[in-house]
């Protein structure tokens, strides 16, 4: 089913306001089985009627918000009555509905609203119970036109989520019949990049009959969207887990802190953590997710060599033999944490997040980790090269790996 | 100028990511005196091929996101020559660039690298400092498009938006026309909100002649955009000023922890942060800003009444006669933090960031806030009932604007 979104609104495209509709109803969509194939954003005004021309040629059903409000240029309404030339009608029940709404807030109705009473013929007004534009749902064919429904939702969210809930939700599972309706599984990985699924994995999904593959790289992250049956699911998957079971994180779009914490909590373990140039980033994704305050006590960033030696103990002479930057100092910072901490797993991490202060011996991008048990500490040396919030990002990605692994 | 932006990615019409690009490049367009009048959002694959023949047929300036990776979906490049049916060449400069990103990182180059490397005969290489896609310059009546200029741009923000800047924008100028582009001045406002600006400057703003005034209100923040002359600019300035100068954080684009930080360096004073509920937040954005190892050493993340008891000193009666969320303990702890690191300023907070943990008399929500210097510490009580990363950010903008105030 060939679904697309319309949004109107002129604020969307000057980017003074962040355009969440489209986001939301993907979601809401995803969740039916269903799929966006298009996205939209016209200004108010005009835009509205080329947009709608251009999606009823090839789509199934259209959902446009927004432009059903009372002033000059709130048209979506019109421009629909036009695109698909049926006459406009006052409607009775929705004229009622509209002077219930101002009289139970006490407030004179203005001519201006009038407006919203207006349907088109043939089509069935939906009803709005948070404010005072109801939607309008023009079923396929109408005007004639081939087999696209469409459905006008008003812009403000407390108005469309519930409208959507409740009027359009069962219609488009009518429209696609349960048969239509796919599946969707997302597995995200952690230290794979995307041009290792390119090469192992990618044609050996694509022979898979039946199912849709997508992927979504993010610094130190690979999302694998797969689209199907559940037995191309599951075969995908299989595929995916052959080539990559130790990087996968989550199979239900489960982030990696919140995997880490999720993990924790079952083994009934805790966590600390020793921080120099990731600067608190991994404290502060680890307490992101709720409950993580059962398996994180202490976080201990230690930006100063003197905040090194006071918090974690490392020694000085360990500082000045081999520098802040090196496996020995990262060991005794986990350790140190640990100790602090009485937490079962620490993991540390010192490196140069640039732009300044790095040498030739130790360039911008070296890091060095730490992870210590109960049993050991471990310790290895990572270069990334990028600029200062996407270092410490990536770093963060690798010391939440290494605790997840630790667990 | 008739501007569209064309974003790929399913991962954007699922709604599994926000479409961040489009509002981003609303927002600096309009920096530049230019408008957005289009934003369609296609999936990965082919459906880019359609949304480029129709969105050529009407524009002056296509800027199209994503699909410049390595994986089987990323096909813009092929699409677009497509669609302009001019040949491909390898692009011996940005395989360079290729072969040495890898180098650089110590990791082998794989064959499905190699398309990156694929221009359009006619066409700028736009170079990628942050990433293996570079982006992809076609200058109008490229293949005897009538007069359409089309960026091809990589989808990660940390690629996009540096090359936007470097590569988009001056050649955006230049094709739009010197004579067309307004001064900008953005003017960061922390702790006074959109509606107070709505009160008591809106109106006067908009009797300013020749001024155009914009809003970005954000979690704890409002950006107030001024458009027009240096004349209308600097009176647009001053109305504000007279109104709200103890809110004015920066007029340079400088966020508020990049002032921060300035204005501690200048001060020639330190600080140290005692995090419980925003754990780890406040330090994190304070080590975003390069040089932040001058003014702050210690970062105490305090998530467990030990932890505060440990690190901070704070007496166990306290705890128990308050409880964690009070302002008796804020104080201890941004004592504590103060006297354990020596630093000339202490911040502490500690709250309920939900959506758990809540009682009648504490809801969530609620936050003390603690700021120790040589001469006092102050306190003091906040309610910010939101969700748990809103809040977390909220609260770390209140204590960032503590530390401000009190340097």
């Amino acid at each position: 089913m060939r679904i697309e979104i319309i949004n109107t609104g002129t604020e969307l495209l000057l980017g003074s306001t962040a355009n969440t509709h489209g986001t939301w109803m993907g979601q809401e969509l995803v969740k039916l089985g269903l799929r966006v194939q298009r996205q939209v954003t016209v200004p108010d005004g005009v835009a509205i009627n080329a947009a709608l021309r251009e999606s009823l040629t090839r789509s199934d059903a259209i959902i446009v918000t927004g432009g059903l409000g009372p002033t000059s240029d709130d048209i979506t309404r019109e421009a629909l009555a036009e695109v698909l030339n049926v006459e406009m009608i006052e409607d009775e029940a929705a004229l009622r509905s509209l002077h219930e709404f101002f009289e139970k807030r006490g407030k004179e109705m203005v001519p201006a609203n009038l407006k919203q009473a207006q349907n088109l013929v043939g089509a069935d007004i939906l009803p709005n119970s948070n404010g005072t534009a109801p939607g309008i749902y023009a079923p396929p064919r109408l005007g004639g036109e081939p087999g696209c429904a469409v459905f006008l939702l008003p812009g403000p969210p407390r108005e469309l989520y519930p409208m959507f809930h409740a009027e359009v939700t069962p219609r488009l599972r009518a429209l696609a019949g349960v048969e239509n309706i796919d599946e969707v599984q997302e597995l995200k990985f952690v230290g794979v990049g995307e041009s290792d699924f390119q090469d192992r994995l990618d044609a050996k999904l694509n022979a898979v009959p039946g199912l849709e593959v997508g992927y979504c790289a993010r610094l130190g992250e690979m999302d694998l969207r797969l689209i199907g049956s559940d037995e191309a699911i599951a075969a995908g998957r299989k595929l995916a887990e052959e080539e990559f079971a130790e990087f996968l994180v989550s199979d239900d779009g489960l982030s990696l802190e919140a995997a880490v914490v999720r993990n924790l909590t079952s083994a009934g373990k805790t966590v600390a953590t020793a921080e120099s140039c990731t600067g608190g980033l991994i404290t502060n994704r680890l307490t992101d997710v709720s409950g993580s305050s059962a398996v994180l006590g202490y976080g201990f960033v230690t930006y100063s060599n003197e905040a090194k030696m006071k918090l974690l103990g490392v020694p000085e002479k360990v500082l000045t033999d081999y520098g802040a930057v090196s496996e020995e100092v990262a060991a005794e910072m986990a350790h140190g944490a640990r100790l602090a901490s009485g937490a079962d797993i620490a993991v540390s991490v010192t490196g140069i997040a640039g732009p300044t202060g790095g040498t030739e011996e130790k360039p911008v991008g070296r890091v060095c980790f730490g992870i210590a048990t109960a049993d050991s500490v471990q310790t290895h040396t990572e270069n990334h090269p990028r600029n200062r919030i996407d270092f410490k990002m990536q770093v963060s990605q690798r010391a939440l790996d290494l605790i997840r692994r630790a667990i």
